[in-house]
């Protein structure tokens, strides 16, 4: 389905670096969700680019139009149009890399997929196609809370070499996690992690991180067994953003080193409801949340623009190398926070809507 | 979609362990390929309970049935009915767990989603489900392989904390694979792994594992940008599998701690096509196959239900120490690598034909 | 998306004539429904050849099993396996028909699809297809009739120029229908519409004819706007079945004609909900139904199939004579009543299911 | 799926009356397209108001900008996104509606569907939403015309009781439908039909009509048999427009009055294809495309907004007498000539990629 994400909650998403804007149609939103631009922009302005000295210092300010499916501020129940104009773009930017494939980008393999590509290089996977998830994401968050009290939280835990001890998931909020430029809630780790992305862009290079997130107060019952378990819709979420290697919730691949005995969560009564003692099942139990907090981690490789220059080879096989210009992200992870948090939020909000029809 | 994996190539699964039986329907397979039990028994043959002595005591033979979509060992165009009779049912097996909802399976969920659930337990959470899925991926691969070349192997990387050295990908066979019956191609690991589940069985416990999967000869281009990037796919396709907790592509969790400069995979002439000398990307770039080998780990946490005694809960949270009947698997991860393999060739299958419509 | 029908309650049949049998799996139901075979059998019964002698006398009892996804004769929410053995099959009733394409059947065009064609002739145009339809319909039906009291009855109208007089929709039951062999519930028209039956079969020919159908206590608000608006979802529902050529709802082709301020249904008190005085609209208002009687009628052409020579032309185009063999319908409305009824169910089905995550 | 239309060809429109403006997604269009707005925009014209002396007098230009998915004029395989903005929108002329729901129109079924509705009436039930489907289509016909020389023309065949004697399918061109603003092609009955529009027109009455359709060089083989035979989801398509109530295909309503010996099709010799002597198919057989032409028609009622006084009751179900305010077309068949025809490119479109997928 390519461009569009989600059953019944759906999210189709548009535009590319050189062109007039970018975009989303949120379909299969309920109707009167109380629903304007200021619900919206906060996550935008999370994501934009030219926040903080980690990040790239391109400057839009992304801001961001409803352009149908609401009246006076309250959901019609019709498709939410999303609009973004595209504002600092500089083609030239792009010029010197159209015989070159940049090494791990998608240059090459969009080439080979359509025989065309955008001159900008990524075409829709530039980081741009996110804002549009990032604005359905916000929708979809608000639904959530007003309705099932949803709280989801991600931060950075790991950047390069450098991991953060273990965060209380349990308390961690938007604010904790925003303390600091990089995002991550421990700060001394923080400080370590600002000076390597620092240190990694002073040498033209890049550095990769780990993104923690979690959902709390999801209520036990989303997610659909065998193909559409919620943790694999998740995992799926997750892989279709740029630049991300891999996806674990709850123990994860470090569960693998336990026996079941350990790892498996005992059951106890938590007020009304049944709890597990332990989380290793990361909130979800054959494909269905639990009502514990779901709990997971992406892994984001080093950005592969670097300007470092690239012994590569051109499309036509022959040696060169490439000095990529422009203004990139030398780390991506603290700006990936809001995506990933849209992600997790589009994930629950089609499985609470589809266990409408389940129950 | 629920119990529905494809957009082109659509495979609907069927089946618990307590029914008559378990199969599928595979839609949107290519007419004229030749195709009769032969070329699906062998995978499930690798699936079935019962093979050896680190598996369940189970016996069932698992045998398929087309019941559909194929005249004269041809398939029509038309949808192809898989069916696999259950016979081994002892349904007295599950008595004492009906009150007990089993830690770390999917009793407690299921009641929560549906108000109901199947007395065998886990109802499509059940191993059998699988089926269905492997006599599906058994046809993808047939036709990836006549019109592609393509090569699917997987393998047992890890058990508990018993980890295989690198295996050479370019060259792993299942013939290599199935040299042990721990599913290993490292021998000397090998023979520990199989140890190792022996002394879980034997205590009552169960291990986790790590199967590691190629694919092979996949040609540039299949995968979509955005939503449904080839990976994106792959850990949706994974992650769907019961037991799974973790997925990662080519350098995956490690790669976070690389630089971009050592991380990128720089282009090189390969016969009459773009290589690259590294392939850190694991085969994908920007959502799309670049024609290296496609190279994901799959983490698959200890098997849910021991036999050892445990103190936990009934559904009216008083309470209970449940200790579990039935013949269950120590480990799963050996009898997993046809599933997984199932799942990849869906994936590639489904994306090569998605692929004709979008060159 | 081929050989599957629905979004969140998801129909998927499978089977031709000359395999095992057919059947469905049917995915989305919601769970504690009762249902056995029992509730299946009677529909199956009314759309089975060889009742009458309106009908072809191929006999088959097509006995529907329950291959899964309920325990103790309820539904446990995953999905429901259907299966159908074939058993009166004679191959050699085809064998003339392999070098000339009968005439306005499907074996040509399947021919130029998928380069091959079942020797049976239709594959899956043959009305055997419909079996999984008319039992996936009977579980729309109960689940319907349980939740909202709705009722579906069809009934056929016109068998080539002979046409029924109006009939009141709001009384007629399924056992007037059943009243006469041709299930037109009027006594008169029904006589003389089995002598032309008869007469047709006589000639070696066949006759069309029209079904009407009345869906009542349809809940207001089931439908989509935009593309799945509910009249949009039956046209489609009907147009696909096998022999149709038209679908009209409410005043149909009729309302043309009428001045817009004679067509407007205006709107008066109901109990305690508005209702529309006339119902030209049939029950659907800009997509929605409105709460009144759903109306719509199906035309059926003339069955393919007859023993009559016919001059025309063999696959490579040389002039032939077509002389069919095999046991035909010569008109197939009276049949054709479960199916409808059995598609119109499927359609409100899974429209009031979405309708769920629609308030 | 709501405001999506299509498997592999998916678009998705969003926008109502009253807000910033109305638009599409194309996702799906291959690449290497060569696209501009001056592709899009004759189409966008034939369907603007205020085109002639029997439309509505709202002016609106309806200028259509590509937002992405093109450089340099030429599609790049991402996703088209379409805009056009809202203008003429008098918000006043609705206020008399508010609490009287308009007989036969859409505002009785969205408030029971969403308890909400635009404050403009319809929402996305008004005509504007068609903006999104024409510019959508008029991509898909491009791509036809160049790659299968398909040719789609649609023309006024009625209005009210007037009907134009049969036309030359064969032959007819949007010139000849555009020769008189009622788009009938036989200008005599032109003539009639001009005149009985623009008297209802000044008895504030409203007149229905029969758009008639014909695809030319549709290749054979596209349409999948079963639920999604051609002639389903060009029913599907052509029901989903407002004012619809009823679809034909080939012989339609009449076929059902000639017997099988007479309606079948006999096959002869066309050049190097099979084609048949007469068409009564319409073009498809068993769902699948023939390769004669394809040729519908679609029943539009009379438009239910009508400026004569209506006795109707409230949302409250009292009594009372609508008068309607507000610019209203008396008549829509003729804006809705270029819609027909985009809804059939779409449908042609999808089945044309599918077909690459089962060859």
């Amino acid at each position: 389905m390519s461009s569009t994400f989600g059953t019944v909650f759906r999210v189709s998403t548009f535009g590319e670096s050189h062109c007039k804007g970018v975009g989303a149609i949120v379909d299969g939103c309920p109707p009167r969700l109380p629903l304007t631009e200021a619900d919206i922009q906060p996550q935008l302005d999370r994501r934009r680019p030219g926040q903080s000295s980690v990040s790239t210092p391109r400057q839009e300010s992304d801001t961001v139009t409803i352009l149908s499916g609401t009246e006076n501020g309250i959901t019609l129940g019709t498709p939410i149009g999303l609009f973004v104009p595209n504002q600092d773009q500089r083609p030239g930017d792009y010029k010197e890399m159209s015989n070159i494939p940049r090494p791990s980008h998608a240059d090459y393999t969009y080439q080979m997929k359509y025989g065309i590509r955008a001159s900008s290089g990524g075409g829709r996977s530039s980081a741009r196609e996110t804002i549009g998830r990032v604005a359905a994401g916000a929708i979809a968050e608000k639904w959530l809370r007003l309705n099932h009290s949803v709280e989801i939280v991600a931060w950075v835990s790991a950047v390069g070499a450098l991991e953060a001890p273990e965060i209380d998931a349990s308390a961690i909020s938007r604010a904790d996690v925003d303390a600091t430029i990089i995002r991550c809630p421990h700060a001394e780790t923080a400080a370590r992690m600002i000076d390597a992305v620092k240190a990694a862009r002073e040498a033209g290079d890049s550095l990769g991180g780990i993104v923690t997130c979690v959902c709390r107060n999801v209520p036990p019952g989303l997610g659909e067994p065998v193909f559409d378990k919620l943790e694999a819709k998740l995992a799926h979420a997750m892989l279709s953003l740029p630049a991300t290697k891999g996806f674990e919730i709850g123990s994860g691949f470090a569960g693998v080193r336990m026996p079941g005995s350990a790892h498996n969560d005992p059951f106890i009564r938590k007020g009304d409801r049944l709890g597990t003692r332990t989380n290793y099942s990361g909130g979800i139990q054959g494909g269905i949340s639990n009502g514990e907090p779901i709990l997971f981690r992406v892994a984001f490789k080093p950005p592969a623009t670097i300007s470092k220059p690239q012994a590569t080879a051109d499309f036509n096989g022959r040696e060169a190398v490439l000095e990529a210009k422009g203004r990139h992200d030398p780390c991506v992870v603290n700006r990936a926070i809001p995506i990933v948090e849209a992600m997790a939020a589009l994930v629950l909000m089609d499985a609470a809507l589809i266990q409408r029809t389940r129950a």
